[in-house]
């Protein structure tokens, strides 16, 4: 992807603390931040102004990668659970600036941003887990964003229908077992502080079992690795990827990958976004 | 989908005991057939010359649906199972028709049918599973069938790497336990002849497991359920919807279907995959 097709899209990164808008301007990412504000409408009215400076005037698409739920559709954002916004229609942006605003989730655009400029970049379907408090899913086809009927929430795949209660009500989603805030409610330790081989062999195994249902139900030519779990590195990935071998038979295993755009993957996406849209 | 649509264009549904070769005359199905032969090349003959009679002159388009292992790409049969044929070329049956060819395996073209005129029409994402010997899976988008980087094998899901052991060679896929091949390895008994409504709630509540992933994964408008056990009506799909709405959380339940093309599906399909062939 030629990254001079982007000169006047701009994106934004909405998170917790701060909402970063930037732009690709001769292939270089110029971001803005601000934090964020316990209102959506002052957070609106500066999000209008930097688009228009970085954009130099109105900007040709914005795209917008927000926490959920979210309907991707209408870009209404009813409420999140680590921001005080209400009732968010991002859509309106676009009404102010004169240009296509397209909006959604986090892990979505992340996923965009990997699949397009990052380690899925050059290939048609790319998969993914973020790893993080929840484990987040995405499939991108053909640079769009694949959502199905609703959304793709494949970090919910059920492991364990006996297994520990999740976060959604289910019990032994894939997220119950292996994600960060699980191993705290399981363990009393952040991913960061535990050392064991045998539990980060463990967590590898539950790993390996989600990505080889993304092998046979979605088959993608990639599967991304994101999320600040990725930071264990050889300790999980190494177990991992043998339980990969072993568990795919009857296709062969997916090529697994590290996500390569750390936390500037939420800012490439929205940018990626504002440019592409969600496609039919 | 207007039947009149597909005036010209010949479905080809190659079987262990028979090859059926159809079309659609005013919207009505009409089939020839006849044994299948211990080789490949008197097949291609009858096959040709069946195609012509059916489309009165030169088909609009030839569409295949053959047991696999296939590559759909090119069309090229190594080897099956239960049909002695080795190292077939579909596509030069387009050379001596002077017309487009395009194969794909039997559950793929079977479902691509039940999604464009049975169970799943008008609805844009389709996926389903095929209860017979082993366990089949497709995903119709668009009313094209969906491959991904392969294809995809969704009745190969992980249920249990400590679970029985798969034709595949891994342990506890999906079709370990609820393929009609697996229940007559474990009951020595058909699924046709058991009747105990325990064993069905366990059948129902694997496939329900399946359906769940198959729904985080996939997120399709629809699953439709074809194959010889659906014959087992309700005593296997009460149970079934039942576990379909204690696991799915996440997201709201997907919608379940009963497959309505019955053993017509595979000659509706190949007509289907003539006229679309395979999109982008």
């Amino acid at each position: 992807m030629d990254l001079s097709d982007f000169t006047g899209y701009v994106g934004v990164d909405i998170g917790g603390q701060s909402v970063r808008v930037g732009t690709l301007r001769d292939g270089e990412l110029v971001v803005r931040d601000f934090a964020t504000p316990s209102e959506y409408a002052p957070a609106a009215e500066q999000i209008v102004a930097l688009a228009r400076e970085l954009a130099g005037g109105t900007p040709r698409g914005l795209g917008i990668g927000s926490p959920g739920p979210l309907d991707w559709r209408t870009g209404h954002l009813l409420w999140t659970p680590n921001i005080p916004w209400k009732d968010v229609h991002y859509p309106r942006l676009g009404d102010t600036l004169g240009c296509p605003v397209h909006v959604d989730n986090d892990a979505n655009v992340a996923g965009l941003a990997e699949a397009t400029l990052g380690a899925g970049r050059g290939h048609q379907i790319v998969s993914g887990f973020t790893l993080g408090t929840g484990i987040g899913f995405f499939t991108i086809m053909g640079g769009h964003i694949y959502h199905g009927r609703l959304d793709v929430e494949g970090g919910h795949q059920l492991i364990d229908p006996n297994g520990p209660r999740c976060g959604c009500g289910a019990r032994g989603c894939l997220e119950a077992f292996a994600s960060a805030s699980a191993i705290e409610a399981r363990t009393g330790k952040k991913p960061s502080e535990i050392d064991d081989p045998e539990f980060w062999k463990e967590i590898g195994r539950y790993l390996a079992w989600g990505i080889t249902n993304i092998n046979v139900l979605v088959c993608p030519d990639v599967v991304v690795l994101a999320g600040g779990m990725i930071q264990r590195g050889p300790m999980l990935f190494t177990p991992l990827l043998e339980y990969v071998q072993q568990f795919n038979c009857v296709l062969p295993p997916p090529t697994v990958k590290v996500a390569e755009l750390g936390h500037q993957a939420g800012i490439y996406g929205a940018i990626v976004l504002a440019r592409q849209g969600h496609g039919t």
